[in-house]
């Protein structure tokens, strides 16, 4: 039976600022540069991309920074969102940790995304901009900044990668529901799709491509701008507000977590969960406890575990400026695993950066194992995660059996990013035996690192 | 931008007891027959298929029966659901009339059928009943019996009428994931399956067949009872709890319901949100204004504007009890339009009774209206409906606009019982242009109905 225990801030109580982890870093991330100068970038080498607002907060050192009023009112439909302590996963592990998961799936979208969409899409409108492109994979990127586009009347157009286009429709149509159009990249629609396409005209897509040709179409036009979900700044600024509530949440629960884990694709999820805590060490004072902080990431697409921490491009076209980044290579396509959202070739530099200052750790799992921890979660909780959410799930099980081994009654925090339900043909493939533990081709990804960007020391 | 205005109640103010219509009657309804001696059944004749507590839940005249506290302690997890008041979607239709819905689709399972699985998994399991056997149309009930069956350590076997079984095959593998096991139906496993596969061996399946299936399987066995998701007054009493809290979450809004919406297939989440509402009306006092309820079903399957109001049974081999009910006769076989849940011959009797004493309205709509309605919904308030709650969404929006024309701020309320995340190929549908407006054959629907039994005066 059920054990769960909800635990809910009012309206009142959510945040009204977002946490600025570059406020508290020890020392600042390595700087943005550009690929023709390799000198650190300004303001307006970003302003083609985005509109200012969100250029100064991607370089801000602020620690706290308003949730403009109308960007609170949308989250209101969802948000605060819910923190529970899953008793009945516990009982079902023979544990003595207590597990506790902060649930984004309660958005329109079904995942964390739209903590982001909804204050790109309105920084925006506010800039006077009528259009934005972005990539998508799986599409739950995708389909949140098209539920904000339909909210404040500001154009989408997706570019979704081949594989997820062809193989995924569900979160396609859920884009077009609310309006936005949706393109498979490579497309004809731009030079860096069109010079794939010559090459291979079957080429099934990746993150890397799909965000070269948003961000061709954007730098095109005054009225259009690009919006990506993950990797820079102040994306996993806007995901903060999940870490924000969290902390309320576990004082409500009378309990602290000793470990705060989280999945990791492009950083943002994790990044939301897991800095709110990383700053309160940080700063030091009462609430200063050493937790361990624990990105999980696909075996199959490893950039934390096996990236090469270097400056490198964010797409395959080679139209970002360059980051410092844990990276396999801006031109590795990792294989077709499910969760479609964690196949980039990059991680965020904030997450790097702090992974370099040994703030957190990292782990990878395949996918198999993750869908097993899935079920198991499903079962006992009754939620069913998304593929993604699934590696927070399986890191979260792997920490309470260590736990149990080890006899010790920690308290676990991990990020279940959203649900599966537009990903269950992936479920039917595990009960059928049809899934595969993929990896990537060495070979590959020692080509893919030799030919990372020369940069100055 | 959004506007939506969310009503939440705490954890303390769900409610404690479901609401009984049957104590507030002006006339009790009819009977239940036994189909073989035409008398009243007892709680013994219906023994062999559930536990005595839900059998007494399902003849009381009490007014108030309270929820058992391992039910209670589920429910937490997602309610009391939101309340919202759609202001967007208001504007976007220019209408002086204020739009609320109450919405279901915030459960594990993403509709309200876990309202009334939760508690019939318990009180099976409290009875000492190991296994439910079920049958479901698109899903959403068997996947919320699959749930409740999870949490409370009881299997469950579901019949999945077929056509939806091939054609959906996500809410399948959410069965699974829950553990349960799922079987096409008509199937080789039951005399009743076997007899129709016999006569057409290609037979899409209908919910009349699927609950023949179950409910042979469970009268064979001692430890196996039959569990039903709509229909049958225990489960409208389950759904009560949406009118419960809506009524409280009114009261929040300051606000009180001029019009009460809900869609209708066998009628349990119409009855949930519309009950109470009607209790109020027929005890008098402060509380008894007089509100239009109006019940919203598929143009292609019309029970209760297109059907007799007579005994039938409730399934297409004839091992059910007879109702009095509005149908369209038990072998009627409807269109395979996209609403699946709303796709049965039969009404709830007690929905029906309270349509024969004027008590509620019917109206019907063909689905590509129905979905319209969604599309412009899901563009305003960020939130895409199950295709069967399009249905609702349309009922509230012709109001919306009928108040337009009248130039009358009336309030209505709706009664949003799940979200479409599993039925997102309905709208790919939709938006290629591939739906049509399905109707029935009328000379079935005549030789359906010339098959009523004969019932005595």
């Amino acid at each position: 039976m059920s054990d769960t225990i909800k635990y809910l801030l009012s309206e009142d109580q959510m945040p009204k600022d977002w946490y600025n982890l570059a406020a508290d870093l020890p020392v600042p991330a390595p700087a943005v540069l550009h690929p023709g100068t390799m000198q650190p970038v300004g303001p307006d080498d970003l302003s083609p991309l985005f509109p200012m607002s969100l250029i100064m907060q991607e370089v801000s050192t602020e620690r706290r920074i308003e949730i403009p009023e109308p960007v609170r009112q949308v989250f209101r439909q969802w948000r605060p969102s819910p923190l529970f302590r899953a008793r009945a996963l516990e009982k079902a592990l023979g544990t003595p940790a207590k597990i506790y998961y902060k649930y984004e799936g309660v958005s329109p979208a079904g995942s964390h995304k739209p903590n982001t969409a909804i204050p790109q899409a309105f920084y925006n409108v506010e800039a006077g901009i009528r259009k934005l492109t972005t990539e998508t994979g799986a599409g739950q990127w995708g389909s949140s900044l098209a539920f904000a586009g339909s909210l404040f009347g500001i154009e989408v157009q997706v570019f979704q990668v081949r594989v997820s286009y062809d193989q995924k429709p569900y979160r396609r149509a859920l884009m077009e529901t609310y309006g936005a159009t949706c393109v498979p990249s490579p497309s004809p629609l731009t030079q860096a799709g069109r010079a794939i396409l010559a090459q291979r005209p079957d080429h099934p897509g990746s993150l890397g491509i799909a965000i070269s040709e948003a961000v061709e179409l954007a730098a095109q036009r005054d009225d259009t701008k690009y919006a990506l979900g993950s990797v820079l700044n102040h994306v996993l600024l806007h995901q903060t507000i999940i870490g924000e509530e969290a902390i309320l949440q576990m004082a409500m629960a009378g309990d602290d977590p000793d470990v705060v884990i989280g999945c990791t694709g492009g950083g943002s999820n994790f990044a939301g969960i897991a800095f709110p805590f990383i700053g309160m060490q940080l700063r030091g004072g009462p609430n200063a406890k050493k937790r361990r902080i624990v990105a999980v990431e696909p075996a199959a697409c490893p950039s934390l575990t096996r990236g090469q921490y270097a400056y490198d491009f964010g797409d395959t076209a080679h139209l970002t400026p360059l980051t410092k980044m844990h990276t396999l290579g801006s031109t590795f396509t990792p294989p077709g695993f499910h969760a479609g959202g964690l196949r980039y070739h990059g991680m965020a530099p904030m997450v790097s950066h702090v992974k370099e200052l040994g703030l957190i750790e990292a782990v990878a799992y395949h996918q198999i194992g993750c869908f097993e921890a899935g079920v198991t979660f499903a079962r006992a909780e009754g939620i069913v995660p998304a593929p993604e959410s699934n590696h927070a799930v399986k890191g979260a099980i792997e920490e309470a059996l260590r736990c149990k081994r080890e006899g010790k009654a920690e308290t676990i925090l991990f990020n279940l990013s959203g649900h599966g339900h537009f990903d269950m043909m992936a479920y039917t493939d595990y009960f059928a035996g049809k899934l595969q533990d993929l990896t990537y081709d060495e070979g590959e990804l020692a080509q893919a690192l030799s030919g990372l960007p020369a940069v100055p020391a």
